[in-house]
């Protein structure tokens, strides 16, 4: 019996993998919890139907949330992370020296449970106890609420706008982001694909500006997402990722280097125009 | 009743696209044919199975492979085109005011016939009778030998290695473009995915770069083939895209631009280390 997992990544496209074994299905209190071992992408996790995170390309999303804005940073010392359960964000974020505490804050935590046990590599910070990491199961959005003027970089590693990522995606979510970030702190949120979110992607672009003095969208190549390409917002009070020296990275990495961190931000015409 | 046309994109993963209608199927000697109206990319034209180009996204593919070779070189007077029956790329081609004469041989008469008729958008340099544009329905490799220090830009527009494209990927095919090329000249061709196909691009770099001075491989980010993720591998004799003043397009497109000019080459870490 061959088995195919295949998610509806648009009403009209499917991506279907095949699958050699599901190692976990549950439900928790804001979703359906799935991690299933395919054949081309190894071990995924699957959120109510959606590919959230493969072995086999992981390291694109967690290298590019974590190292562009991280380095855009002289001196990131307090980072938060919202969402990010299955750990693979915060394992970039550690590695990085200047960083004294990283703050994760995931709403559920049946992810990061069945991440620690069914996805170790990607987990591996959460795994280790890792000094600097401190997680928190709670909602993201209170979180946030409450800090103010307290962290130099935040991370918004949140699943779609449908489901408990909602309210991730909002105006109001935005100006406590910018409450809670320091006087020249800046964030990032994965702002999904260019290609078929476009209605989204200048919403949310258009409502980072209207907060950031500087506000940028820069992209990465994720076969498991749809399209195949994915964006990330970064909306900073002062430090501009496109000016200055570009960083050397004291740490070895697979997809994130010195030429991707500018060139990630050079954008095809059309979503040029989808911006202005 | 739902259609649903699923692309067997490795022998692991599949893309599947929902169908309104299909407008035609047939057999060349070289292949099947099919032209399908599908709901989120359009128009798409299928050879033996496997998604070509589609309405929706063709303007990546054609813009990249045509617009980079063609402003890495400062003059390109005579162009050649191999394959690209679809006459996507031949019409991006005749947009260059240097251009003189546009060359394109074509094994699969039926392809161009069909992509006449079904994917006008496509197609119209061929349908518009341009005089720049010179086309003949013929083998591509024998061409290729009979041909010597003639061309500026040679473009090769192949479908896979599977099939008739197969001898565009060999070592005594590169010979004979190198021959086939002036003293200043320069060639591109399609090298399939750097995700999926990492074997096949490393000997086709490998083999390029033993013959060529300058030898490059540069991404297109593009929905419809396997990962999303595109490249082409540039080999050429004198200049080098990374060289020199970043060139002005003199037309509007709709993903290459002069920051993609340069960006396109910016290779991540995993892609770096396969090339080397």
């Amino acid at each position: 019996m061959e088995l195919w997992l295949t998610e509806q990544q648009t009403d009209h496209v499917g991506l279907a993998c095949r699958v050699k074994e599901t190692l976990f299905t549950g439900k928790s209190p804001y979703q359906d919890i799935a991690v299933v071992d395919s054949a081309e992408f190894g071990r995924m996790l699957v959120l109510d139907g959606v590919f959230q995170t493969s072995v086999f390309d992981e390291f694109v999303y967690h290298e590019m949330i974590a190292h562009v804005p991280l380095l855009t940073h002289p001196n990131p010392r307090q980072v938060l992370v919202i969402g990010g359960g299955d750990g693979g964000t915060i394992r970039e974020v550690v590695k990085h020296p200047a960083v004294v505490q990283a703050e994760m804050v995931e709403i559920d935590g049946l992810v990061v449970e069945v991440s620690k046990k069914y996805l170790p590599e990607i987990s591996e910070a959460l795994l280790q106890e890792n000094p600097k990491v401190r997680l928190k199961i709670g909602d993201g959005i209170q979180h946030m609420k409450e800090a103010q003027n307290k962290y130099d970089v935040i991370i918004v590693d949140c699943s779609d706008p449908i489901g408990p990522g909602e309210g991730l995606f909002t105006p109001e979510f935005y100006q406590d982001v910018y409450k809670a970030l320091k006087e020249d702190g800046l964030f990032v949120q994965q702002t999904e694909s260019p290609f078929y979110h476009q209605p989204l992607l200048r919403r949310l672009f258009s409502d980072i500006r209207d907060l950031f003095p500087i506000t940028r969208t820069y992209l990465a190549s994720i076969p498991l997402y749809p399209g195949g390409l994915h964006c990330f917002t970064l909306g900073s009070k002062h430090y501009d990722p496109l000016q200055g020296e570009v960083p050397v990275l004291p740490f070895a990495t697979r997809y994130y280097n010195r030429d991707i961190h500018r060139s990630c931000f050079a954008l095809p015409t059309f979503i040029q125009d989808l911006l202005k």
